[in-house]
């Protein structure tokens, strides 16, 4: 049975060439996509293919690409493989398109992802020419059925000037009522606020609008999305875990979270991953998710229980955990939403929820300035995403990371971060293997005797503690004492001799 | 007349050293008192005058003080100079504490402001053993009329083991009215959405409430608040405003803001005052404010039409203009509203009402993030105040600085800020009398080249460029391109030889 259900959309159906063809140099392109979800699979390959043709015939060809979040080596990979991408937003983990950035050959602006819509619709980003967008399906009344993540669908949908859709036949059809997209924001002075009030309500339709009239090609696609294997949490990542664990303890011992916590967010990867796994052996029952993305330790979670329920833009899961999901689809569907990242990462609702924020770091500085992005302050790594989103407004925002990398070569705590995403304001605790530094409520000289003394490595620990102790002694001013030669001088020596260590 | 009603209530009236008595050290103290307005003036100076004495008789006696932002000599001046403060959030600008900030003698906490009052409520920052809030009158009914500044009063009043009253005479009754008291919030998962979607809305009361029980002391005082003159706006101010508005014109003709403009917020200060007073020549007609602070320029721009209302939760005034307000107090109450911080700082209503954000900066590097702190890195100014809360949440963030300061010896623009408050996502308009960045959509070398261009002062100019010249051929990752050896060394520079300039 067709997935294009409506009669008069299937003159429009097309091979992802022809369908490439409607796609001219100097465009912006608003792809789905986020996390390596519901990207489309085979009009950014067609497009890649064209450019290189275009360029081996000496013609210039390149785009703007706009995505929800990372997509897969289908859409970033081949079209920066192919010199394709003049400009690109708001967030990218592909590695050839990393290294195209990074030496300077495509521009890259860093957003955070709650704002890549309304400044789509602000204007000053420039038109959208295109939007390129995988659904599932397409109902008999012209709806779309939503893809494995939601991203910014709705406001390129909305936005475009021609609007090119990959049907996917590889996506669960049983994915029809799981998301909620909201059809209620605007641009001030016409905000009101945002009826949500808990994780699981709905506030939105199953559905995305699109003006047929807009749709200028279809594509049929059996494709499935990037679905990479999460690695088995090892010694540090339970380290971690164990700490993290133990504050959410404290805290509800305390009074200070309630037993069932508050709504959980997550960044993405390994050490994210064994947090949520560590979850499960945890006494916390009850608990919500209201996240950016659901991945394999969420499902663990539902599945034994201690999860009532998951709200998030996307779905980023190991093909093992991906075929769990569609095997179970219809019973996932009642305990997961998947809403516009607008929305998951909407400042008014993560305040409002209390979400606890739970993110990845490259660094963090001694008095708890942190470094999501650049390595050695220059060369991007994938992007702010939403870790400002939710650090900012979280009831309580945790960055967790190794105290080291690169075998030791690198050390996650530094006397002065070489680049920053948080300031300390917006960090409260922070976790190593070694151990947790709550924080909440110090000064930044108190902040720095913690941090050194819970967080960093041994190995680094006596030269923070020495830089500490002079940096207290010679700074200009003692409110945050830094000695400015040496600041940065341990990201300098890495560049200089391949580790911080003297 | 009495300005204290309730019979029962006069039995507590007694001296400021009377009441400063029931202060214990190592008492948390909470303050009230925004920008010089509305602190208490007579409990804080007895409470030194007894902490001196304590010392001299060779027993410590420190206490920690909270308070809702800056307050005046009385307070934070004489306390610090008794040498009577452990801990200090969340804003400070007193001369006296700053310097023992700086010397690494008293521990501060720079916190957002929207964030006081929740954070309080989570309880790590500990009891709050007294409150010492300053109001206008206390009404038959025992509720309290608020003074020039709600800040965290209600917070306070709420929350504090005993309560100490401070009736100031010197306010003016005809207040009563001015305030909107919002008694809805709560701790998550309890929170809802906040019921105001235009800067005139009101959605609380007039009044503080206060358990009678918890009111330890009342204290009857005839002083004025510290509001300081505003100098006259320079050449530097009225170029800096010049390419704000020229800017503003730009966007309303391009269609990307209505013609009454968005609420404006603006900082504290003699820009941000010229930037107001500037807008009264301006074509906006029926604009708003939605701020912290009501300043002389507001009330310029109240009395020129062309602000509709006001909204904030402080005055911060010169003393002519603060004669002007009395004077006139029942005109102005309609078109102004005093509310608690929580609410005038709140990322849900700044986002919704998208505010236009103006606030000053100590410095900004080539790829904008900002630094509005710590003065060559260390030592504290003030605190990030509630330039966080707006930048982040503002439908356009605007900063704003002289492109040099101390007669030119420190530039405003430099290769990497040596610490950051406002990343570079939240800052989209950088403006000195230069000129103006408008860094919206630029990746970081796109936005490089626009600030050394438009916005450096021309001594600097050429040692920036060339600084990013360098940086792009001998970075280690060029989508960022440092040099770790020089990025902070115009600010060591400046501390040996008094001077950024080689």
């Amino acid at each position: 049975m067709s997935r294009i259900a409506p009669q008069s959309l299937r003159a429009k159906i097309m091979t992802a060439e022809e369908a490439a063809a409607l796609i001219g140099s100097g465009d912006t392109v608003g792809m789905s996509g986020f996390t390596g979800s519901g990207y489309p699979k085979a009009v950014p390959l067609a497009l890649a293919a064209r450019i290189e043709a275009e360029h081996a015939a000496g013609r210039p060809f390149r785009v703007r690409v706009w995505t929800g979040a990372s997509t897969g080596p289908e859409l970033d990979g081949a079209l920066a493989k192919a010199d394709g991408i003049e400009f690109r937003l708001p967030y990218n983990s592909d590695p050839i398109a990393r290294e195209k950035i990074n030496r300077g050959e495509m521009d890259y602006f860093d957003m955070h992802l709650s704002q890549v819509a309304p400044m789509a619709w602000q204007g000053f980003l420039g038109p959208l020419d295109v939007a390129v967008v995988e659904v599932t399906a397409i109902r008999p009344d012209g709806m779309l059925i939503p893809s494995s993540s939601v991203g910014n669908n709705k406001t390129w949908l909305d936005r475009a000037g021609k609007v090119i859709l990959e049907v996917n036949r590889w996506q669960n059809p049983a994915l029809e009522g799981m998301h909620d997209i909201y059809y209620g924001t605007r641009l001030p002075p016409h905000r009101v606020p945002i009826p949500l009030i808990r994780p699981d309500d709905r506030i939105g339709e199953p559905w995305l609008h699109c003006d047929p009239e807009k749709i200028v090609a279809i594509v049929e696609t059996d494709a499935p999305d990037r679905n990479l294997p999460f690695t088995p949490p090892d010694q540090t990542a339970r380290g971690i875990a164990g700490h993290l664990l133990e504050f959410f303890r404290h805290e509800v011992a305390k009074g200070r979270l309630p037993a069932s916590l508050l709504p959980i967010q997550s960044g993405v990867g390994n050490i994210a991953n064994a947090v949520l796994t560590g979850l499960v052996d945890s006494p916390f029952e009850e608990m919500t998710a209201y996240t950016e993305v659901i991945q394999d330790g969420m499902l663990d979670l539902l599945d034994a229980g201690r999860l009532r329920m998951a709200s998030a833009t996307s779905f980023s899961l190991s093909p093992e955990a991906a075929a769990r999901v569609n095997a179970d689809m219809t019973r996932y569907r009642d305990r997961m939403i998947l809403r516009p990242q607008e929305i998951s990462n909407h400042p008014e609702l993560i305040r409002r929820l209390g979400c606890i924020a739970m993110n990845g770091l490259i660094e963090a500085d001694i008095y708890g300035n942190v470094n999501s992005t650049h390595i050695m302050g220059s060369r991007i790594q994938n992007g702010i995403g939403g870790s400002g989103d939710f650090a900012r407004n979280a009831y309580v925002s945790v960055f967790m990371t190794p105290s080291t990398a690169k075998g030791g070569r690198i050390s996650a705590i530094v006397p002065q971060a070489s680049h920053v995403d948080h300031v300390t304001q917006d960090v409260q605790v922070i976790v190593t293997e070694q151990g947790l530094a709550d924080l909440r409520g110090l000064s930044p000289k108190q902040r720095a005797r913690v941090i050194i003394e819970n967080c960093a490595h041994p190995d680094y620990r006596p030269l923070l503690a020495d830089y500490f102790r002079r940096a207290c002694e010679g700074s200009y001013g003692k409110h945050s004492p830094s000695l400015l030669t040496e600041a940065l001088s341990w990201h300098q020596r890495f560049i200089d001799t391949g580790s911080m260590l003297p």
